[in-house]
């Protein structure tokens, strides 16, 4: 029976002698992962027979964590420490060589990129754990970490080089008439094969264990994209599977398990996000009362509460006021395609909307895949300037399935909204706070920043001209009144490009809702579709 | 002691000595009102300290109804039977006078326009207990009960030459700036005057008793409206009072007791529905937790589960997804102005939806008070092709606050979309069922009503042809298929008119989602906005 701490090849083997005493003095930054590595030789079900937790104290502060087997006799517990100082811990099991195993790690200040686990903020919107605002940039790549070694460097290149902070992946490999690829390892261990319910030869698997292994592929992909600063919006279960595999049709029991199993494995990764399902109504073998008890059994394993969501089909929505659901995760492109429509889910959830599908940018047959890039961008302003955000996707096929289709396998952006989303994360992370609809249902176009700051989308509008004009109205900020100097910028959200205006307007009295320029003062347009403006006050 | 049921004047007397007899004779249709009266005299608070409740029985049906007191020494139990065949009944009270009153009557089949209580249908739509399909096509008129008998009189024959089937009215009065009319009478007895928190003179009150007669005066009301086929939306609180009689800042322990004997009153009325408040977030003295309460305190008191929801101010939503809530009752612009937009709150809380305000056709200065009769309209028909319903409102003032603004206080009609209101009923009454999006979030103009029955609302579009088309999806109906045969209507929603077009189309084969006329044919449209197409299927 050893205590490894996994930081350093050398402090592990001292760590054999002096485990408590090293634990002390190994510090965790806060968000990190702290791991406890226990050995035992048990003969029968490691996976499930043997309970082990570990709760972790820091002054008022208790934290119970489960552990889980990891294969070879290894059991682990990670924990991620959400509090500087002194951390003590003591495990808790059902064999006598796991129980009552106590240690200390000393938890230090975040540094660097660490800015700590995403969370709710202010109802709408998202922060990170450290207070730095995170506003919701994400594409979809569903299965990027099933793909080639090569494929999945590739990914993790496009990702680094565009602007994306979150990526939708699946947990399960994914089976569609595009995707065709065999993943080089399961979360199972296949035991021969079998025939399938469509009568086909299929890998039959050992469902009362899981493959460690798999889990630590998954666990490395996790934490490269923490590298890159992007959160893994992490795919449970999906119906992307027709009998190849099994694993939309799992038991119950199974199901749980494997939630069980996967949130003591990943609940410390502070860059997971839980979406319990992906087209959470496609998958034939549960009910949805079923994926209710999964959602809630995430939930309840996870000591940490990781943003977590459920996804379903186009206008497929399911209970996410609940509270195991901390933001709504949706599939409609009609709260995003017409003026004002974005803002009313925010409004009835009372939670961050992020619109994860859309459409793809692409060239598919299906109109699902079919979007021009202005079109993809489009729908992630409209998102925007409702106060919601619009996950990005591409689905580009220029030979046959078994291109790189960024929406399942990643690989290269071959589209052009891409660098748009990034754009927009710009203009969105230069406001000093998140956008919401100034005159609520009665200006589409205006959203707030904060006090003195606003962005005006056109979209699909060409214009001449540009009254100076902003709403009485301002979200929940101060109301805006005369005598306010601004600056304007025009935003072209296609190219990329802002442009000062020289003059400087003057906000006149109140005109039947409206501030216009005191001397009525107008900005010439470049008369080109989906520009924004940024309309900033000047202090004086 | 008697026991008396009012029928008829005649049988009132002979039942002081048959009362049991003559209960058993006295034939009662579904849905209407049995009425018990039980007479005892009794020096403290009849109205909170007695207990009267009487429980109802038919074979295996039960219903545990409370009674009331109606003032002179004499109490009420009032009863709507649902079911057909013998009802007996049995009183419970803590004063003997009134307990274990027993009697029965026997209930008959509905008849002429007796269709019954309204109540939710196939989760998004409603119908009355005959089985009828109901399509709420309301307007407001939230204090005409409260002005002058002669504006009554003629708000009930507006109401009566109109197509409208719903009307959203108040309990208690209004005070507005449009709005001044001091009432005939309040719902509790004035003690005299007082200062109010604004340090003006005010009528002080009895907040220990209720007013009788005021809630006789109500019924009379709602049974006016239910002569005319009309469902009253009650409003039981509103923030429209500004200290003028308090009656927006009752107690807590006030507004529960209001809540049980209004219910107790009026729950066996059929064409009541609860709206627990108008513009509840602008009550300055309830939190939203004390409506949330109220709300439920609504449910628990109706043993017959009314229609009930809650109504907010402009994109003020509140957890309509509780079951207190039957549907929801929104006040909101952007799910009725903009495409695509209505169905997206339909298919998030999976109950029906009523835009109850969206603004009023009118002349005010407001800006929620100045749509053109043509927009009015076209907010509605927005509204029906998203499968919800939008409740028309009109606000005309041509001399002064002392004018009839409908809005509020009723009287005759002045603008021009309340007779298209009635022309759309039409249109959704001539319909096999409800409508419902055919390709949701696809097609934002292309509603079914059943198999091979659409309706297509072109809105402000004005367009040379059609170019016959329709979505292969279907909403929750078959597939549409090539080889049907199609007759089309041209629908102009603005002149109400409907005409046939002579031509029978035939749908080709599946083409990117649609089918088109196999002969590619076309409809010439009279270039005006506002039209709408029926497109119906001529079986062979």
């Amino acid at each position: 029976m050893q205590i490894i701490f996994k930081r350093n090849l050398f402090l592990s083997l001292l760590c054999m002698l002096f485990a408590d005493f090293l634990a002390a003095q190994q510090p965790v930054e806060q968000w990190n992962r702290f791991e406890i590595e226990l050995k035992h030789a048990y003969r029968g079900n490691s996976f499930h027979d043997i309970k082990l937790t570990a709760k972790f104290t820091n002054k008022d502060t208790s934290y119970l964590v489960d552990g889980f087997f990891d294969g070879n006799g290894i059991f682990k517990i990670r924990f991620m420490p959400e509090k500087t100082g002194t951390w003590t811990y003591v495990t808790s099991s059902n064999v006598n060589a796991l129980n009552n195993r106590k240690g200390s790690f000393e938890c230090i200040p975040a540094s660097g990129r660490n800015h700590g686990i995403v969370r709710v903020s202010n109802i709408y919107s998202f922060k990170y754990a450290d207070g730095k605002q995170y506003y919701p940039v994400g594409t979809t790549a569903y299965a990027w970490n099933h793909m080639s070694q090569e494929t999945q460097q590739f990914t993790l290149q496009s990702l680094k080089n565009s602007g994306f902070n979150k990526v939708r992946m699946c947990v399960f490999p994914k089976e569609y008439n595009l995707v065709k690829e065999e993943p080089e390892i399961y979360p199972f261990v296949s035991t021969g094969m079998e025939k399938g319910p469509d009568g086909k030869e299929r890998k039959s698997w050992d469902l009362s264990t899981f493959n460690p292994e798999f889990f630590r592929v998954l666990e490395k992909q996790i934490d490269e994209l923490n590298k890159l600063g992007i959160e893994a919006d992490l795919i449970l279960f999906h119906p992307y599977d027709k009998g190849r595999w099994g694993f939309d049709s799992l038991s119950m029991d199974v199901n749980f398990k494997y939630i069980k199993y996967i949130v003591a494995r990943l609940s410390s990764f502070r860059n997971v996000w839980w979406s319990i399902a992906n087209e959470w109504d496609l998958v034939k073998y549960k009910t949805h009362d079923d994926w209710i008890a999964l959602s809630k059994a995430v939930a309840a394993a996870d000591p940490y509460h990781h943003l977590a969501s459920i996804h379903g089909s186009t206008a497929k929505y399911i209970e996410y006021w609940l509270p195991c659901y901390t933001h709504a995760s949706i599939q409609d492109e009609a709260p995003v395609m017409n003026w004002g429509a974005a803002a009313i889910l925010r409004n009835a959830y009372q939670k961050p909307v992020i619109y994860d599908e859309v459409g793809y940018e692409g060239n598919l047959q299906s109109r699902w895949g079919r979007y021009s890039g202005e079109e993809m961008t489009y729908l992630m302003w409209m998102g925007a300037i409702g106060g919601t955000y619009v996950t990005h996707g591409e689905a580009f096929m220029f030979k046959d399935a078994t291109d790189t289709i960024f929406w399942a396998k990643g690989g290269m952006f071959k589209g052009s909204s891409w660098k748009r989303a990034g754009f927009l994360r710009r203009i969105m992370e230069e406001a000093p706070g998140p956008l919401e609809m100034s005159d609520v249902s009665r200006d589409f176009k205006t959203a707030s920043g904060g006090d003195g700051h606003y962005i005006i989308y056109f979209g699909k509008e060409i214009n001449t001209y540009w009254d100076f004009n902003l709403p009485q109205k301002n979200g929940s900020f101060s109301r805006l009144t005369s005598g306010k100097k601004f600056k304007v910028e025009i935003i072209d959200t296609w190219n990329m490009t802002i442009t000062s205006v020289s003059d400087v307007f003057e906000t006149a009295s109140v005109e039947d809702y409206r501030l216009f320029d005191k001397e009525r003062k107008k900005i010439r347009l470049p008369m080109n579709p989906y520009l924004a403006l940024r309309v900033t006050e000047r202090k004086q």
